[in-house]
């Protein structure tokens, strides 16, 4: 967040992993198995534009996906992108305005873009997109077509510079702020997944697999 | 997302609030209303950088806020940026890995930040900023010294070239898809506010008030 952290775009722009930023490859992972949510920030015509997207991870590489028609993809290929994925963990209070904080855990990775172009390659992609989300759920789909394959369009970045920042714990009050007769805390926030809603559509009474029970975010 | 839409960035270069997009001014305070995360793209050396932060909304204005150190927020000032804020509501299961999707909305902002310079305005701002997370907030907490005031930055931007992107509802598979043994549907997606934890350092034994019970987001 852009609350209290002073000059952070110069800091980015030098923290290449080999440098070791404050936090390490695992926490940094974490983060982005942890949250499919990215929003992805790239140039049109000079001008930044920030689109959400999925985004999901396979070792040293994010990976995200849309329709071969999105000039969005088309835009980011080859071109210096800046990927960044949060969650939000808690609102902060504190007893001054000022103090107020979020608790967070985000990563910004900043690079070039690259179309996933070889065929097996992207094939073997878009599986590991669904299977990464939703383990077992690949083979019980309906098989790609291949006008399917050629409508959708896969991004990637590495993780090469890369930067997270963590925010956690309670608020930091000046010590003379303490006994301000005012509640100070933190009031935590988590992504609940809630009871999976069939399809109306199509064949009833299906039991809900496992790989739809068990999908967490955060 | 960018898993359906199609060639969007044009779309969104063109739908200025009096051409009337897909979704009307209502919709779109409500978007922002509901999801005080955004996530903010803007420039440094040619390339797109995005942060997120907390953004507010007042009448017809986006803001937010953060350290006056920021390099980040001086760079926005004046400068072309986009804002996005999202709020994800569900995975949507479907028959094909293509009809994969996900139920969300999405507001994207267009246009140049700029610094609240002006005292009052500027002062005005942060009590709202607080007041709109957390109505009554304010007037208990410790006020804001001269040096906090200073060392605190908040940006405007219009809300003019604007557009959101909706979806919601069941998964939209193929008719012949339909009988395909696998669960379909959505997994629902909200933001849980959790129980508020106090803050272990401070006057103990704070009732909590009403505007941190309240609080919700989405």
């Amino acid at each position: 967040m852009t609350d209290k952290p002073g000059p952070r775009t110069e800091r980015v722009r030098t923290r290449r992993m080999h440098q070791r930023g404050a936090y390490d490859r695992a926490t940094i992972d974490a983060i982005l198995d942890a949250q499919p949510l990215a929003h992805v920030g790239y140039l049109l015509d000079g001008a930044p534009l920030v689109t959400p997207t999925l985004q999901w991870r396979e070792g040293d590489h994010v990976y995200w996906h849309g329709s071969s028609a999105s000039r969005m993809l088309e835009r980011c290929d080859g071109a210096e992108v800046c990927v960044t994925v949060t969650l939000m963990d808690g609102m902060v209070m504190a007893r001054s305005a000022y103090n107020h904080s979020v608790n967070y855990r985000s990563v910004m990775l900043l690079g070039r873009a690259r179309i996933v172009d070889e065929r097996e390659e992207k094939r073997e992609r878009l599986r590991t997109m669904v299977e990464h989300m939703f383990p077992g759920r690949w083979d019980r789909l309906r098989a790609m077509t291949e006008l399917e394959f050629k409508a959708t369009t896969v991004l990637s970045l590495p993780i090469d510079e890369v930067s997270a920042k963590i925010r956690k714990g309670p608020p930091g009050d000046d010590d003379a702020d303490l006994d301000i007769d005012v509640w100070a805390g933190v009031i935590p926030l988590r992504v609940e997944v809630g009871t999976p809603e069939p399809d109306p559509r199509g064949r009833q009474g299906v039991p809900v697999p496992d790989h739809v029970r068990r999908f967490r975010i955060g």
